[in-house]
């Protein structure tokens, strides 16, 4: 057994049995193992997705590991591959998301040649900030990657990057290992709780901001509890890796994205209390304006951290301080479809009114979905994935990923046009793939949300050079054109009505789609 | 005067007059001083040329040093932004092409939020080996541009980095720094230039190896005088920058790709004589083969260093050993146009026939084009612009920054599927610019050097998995509406005349033209 064998050998046992690949030279063995490497202990194989550039390898994992909730690999070539991929792990690291890289890198007697793809592989995945280690040889491949894979799932989740030789994967001499086990999110201790729960006793206004796992059903449920006993307002952390929402769960208000929305939003609060998220901060720095979002003399409590094990937390709270209290569910209820020219208003009315049971929304609408929340809050239950890192040019990586994760569920992408050309070629894998996506395309020809940052950083001159950068309409893109270049079938919608019927027509079909959404900037 | 627009000015008073942008919030300040700034005391103001992706940005900037001989700046957002912008750095890195980043960061008191963008720009920056820098106030922006622009163009160039911090730009108190003198390249001792000529006249078997400056004419006019004094055989490395070549220069072979290439092509030779280049090695390791590709027993000499000023000994050299003898130039000759199905040996026939006078190829055909330098070196002179870093995804953004730095000249950008997708948004680019460059697609449907590499690394069982993970063809992609969807017009070659045609009529007509020409594969 060689290297690359004992690698796939080993993930499969530890669960992770997909990998997102873009593979070079460097990776051949690992390529050729994917056959040669059989079936695990575990009795899976290991599934190849190919992606035709990086950022789609690693949005793809991300959007799989959301759903899935364990990991995927990806298979990258050397340090340009894992920098080409680099904006999505950000993303994927700000979701806690779990990830295992396998970084192709040269022969271990080579790289002292300094040949043309020689890199510094370390000091790219050392940028992420999560755990990174280089097989050393073929006998260890097999130990490197079950602990890679155990530090990808340690509680919360984090990127975990496996640089793996050339010779050491094509060596004899590869060993599978048994998986190990993570680390689990640590339990929050009952004095946290109690004194917590003296807070919410005060009387005195509170926000309760939920992140994390914080923001699925069990933990929804326990916060809107406590809120509605206490009177504590609970928030969603701006940007959540996966939030659960929909008829029959609680309505819960994300955290806006401007710091204006969010002053508004805490506007009185004397008491902020932190469920698996961070202190709220300013997306930006702007001139003049506060980074720290917490509202000026309040007192910033954690209930559970990151790391915590925040939904046990947040029910045993709900039963301190909440005993006997139901959660308030939203109720079934859709906007009326709309019709006339789609604008930036409507549209939204359309996704709330047709949503499938179901579905995984992966929202990159940026400023054209500021109106999405409200129009869906009705709808039937969905999970929203969202730009937890603010690299734009996720979303459609992350629906590809998230519809390999999930077959049997529709996947609805609502992208923009400014966001879509990173990673464009992700239609080509869902084509390839027949992934049940419907992307929804906003395109507004624009930049949209610079024009407002340029107004909001203070930047007073508005001239000509600058208006063209963010200008996104000469030449105008045909994003049907190029769905259809890369597979997937593809229609234009410039009113309500066609949105409607393509949309739905979308959902009906097996396979991917795309609807070029014509629509004037909202800003 | 604030930040962003001292350092407009200090980089147009340095030359450096051409920015290509992908900018986000945190470079709105830089965005605007585009048109407050004004002309810069040395009379030009600073274009600014959008790019859809950050590959597109970093690679245009390389296109565009590698002709216009300084460098361009780009303009990307933190981290995420410099990562997606990492490969084609990689491949301006092995190019040594000066290149001025400017990166966005956090306003200095933002950062320690951690906000979601929140990066490590000095890692990722740090992987490319070159120059660094983090501006730390208004008042040192001036000097820091200039800085960067002289690290830039220090001999023989390299990708310089100025981090810029969202506060430092928007702060009033910018100083205009006049430019600094980049380090030169470094003369050849008169003893260098004599122990050489000593090899040169053992009469011993010498391979001359030349790269970097000396693939340009003056270098090349030198080195064929030698090897026709002196026997001495020479040789273009295996990825130059920038070679000049056709009708009235010496035709010089390049060193192959394959290590087995390059045995055959060294086999016998007791000498091996650097020019402006390193030492040959292989460009990957295979199994069993060697990684150093100098012939055992054969001695290594360095007339000249990459930062050395390699034309000047070449000449001295030539005067030396040399005197009086000529240089054997090519003769113009043209392939006959071929007719009836397109293959993979005939499609360069068309190109060689029809290359127009001064073109720039930027070459990127991998496989495809593993015969186009016998079929253009009778061609009229033009430039070949090649993927010295191995990072595929160079060749569309590549052709850009060269038609921006040369909108007179004809860009010929030789395209293959495989490598098309990573930045294939450069096209837009190239329609809003309406550039002069015409595309060729080898369209193969397959990573077809993989296919090769596959079996070269000696993994012996290729089963299913692995092929499809090679293949392209499932769906087929139709690059002539990925092209139109993209604002670029395009044509469908399946024929040696349809290309012949196509091509001749992309080449008349201004702007870019796309032709997606379908070959089989040739391994």
């Amino acid at each position: 057994m060689n290297g690359a064998q004992s690698l796939i050998r080993t993930l499969v046992d530890a669960g992770v049995d997909v990998c997102f690949a873009n593979p070079g030279t460097s990776e051949m063995h690992f390529v050729a193992a994917l056959d040669s490497a059989g079936a695990s202990d575990a009795g899976g194989e290991m599934r190849a997705v190919l992606g035709l550039a990086e950022g789609v390898v690693t949005g793809a994992a991300d959007g799989y590991a959301r759903i899935a909730g364990k990991p995927a690999a990806t298979l990258l070539h050397l340090g340009p591959g894992l920098g080409n991929g680099l904006a999505n792990l950000h993303n994927a690291r700000r979701a806690h998301t779990p990830i295992v890289n396998v970084i192709g890198d040269h022969a271990t007697y080579h790289k002292r040649y300094d040949a043309p793809l020689e890199s510094d592989i370390e000091a790219v995945a050392g940028s992420l900030g999560g755990w990174v280690r280089r097989s050393a040889s073929t006998a260890d491949v097999g130990a490197d990657a079950a602990a890679a894979v155990a530090a990808a799932q340690d509680a919360p989740g984090r990127v975990a990057t496996l640089i793996l030789p050339a010779d050491v994967s094509w060596g004899e001499g590869g060993k599978v290992c048994a998986p190990v086990p993570p680390r689990v999110a640590k339990p929050v201790p009952e004095t946290t709780i109690k004194s917590v729960a003296e807070v919410l006793r005060t009387g005195e206004p509170v926000a309760l901001l939920l992140g994390g796992a914080a923001c699925r059903e069990r933990a929804l449920r326990a916060a809107n509890r406590i809120a509605n006993a206490t009177g504590a307002k609970p928030f969603i952390e701006t940007f959540p890796s996966r939030l659960e929402r929909g008829a029959g769960l609680p309505t819960i208000e994300r955290l806006g994205y401007l710091a204006e929305q969010v002053a508004y939003q805490l506007d009185g609060v004397r008491h902020v209390l932190l469920a698996g998220t961070r202190s709220p901060v300013s997306f930006f720095a702007y001139p003049g304006k506060a980074s720290d979002l917490v509202p000026e003399g309040a007192q910033v409590h954690t209930l559970a951290d990151v790391d915590d094990d925040v939904t046990s937390a947040l029910e045993h709270l709900a039963d301190v301080v909440a005993p006997g209290t139901e959660p308030v569910l939203a109720e079934a209820r859709r906007p009326e479809l709309p019709t006339g020219e789609l604008t930036a208003q409507n549209w939204v009315d359309v996704i709330g009114a047709l949503l499938p049971e179901g579905a995984i929304i992966s929202d990159e609408a940026v400023t054209s979905g500021l109106l999405l929340p409200a129009a869906t809050a009705g709808s039937p239950r969905h999970d929203v994935l969202t730009l937890t890192g603010g690299a734009i040019g996720q979303g459609i990586p992350l629906a590809t990923g998230a519809a390999i994760a999930a077959p049997d569920r529709p996947v609805v992408n609502l992208e923009s046009d400014g966001s879509a050309l990173y990673t464009i070629s992700a239609l080509w894998t869902q084509a390839r793939e027949n992934l049940n996506v419907t992307t929804v395309l906003l395109n507004n020809r624009a930049y949209a949300i610079l024009r407002m940052e340029l107004q909001r950083v203070g930047a007073e001159t508005s001239g000509p050079k600058a208006n063209q950068l963010l200008d996104l309409s000469t030449p105008d893109m045909d994003f049907v054109r190029i769905a259809e270049g890369m597979g997937v079938p593809a229609t234009r919608a410039s009113t309500a009505e066609e949105l409607a019927e393509q949309f739905s027509r979308a959902l009906a079909e097996p396979g991917p789609h795309l609807i070029d959404a014509m629509v004037p900037p909202i800003v």
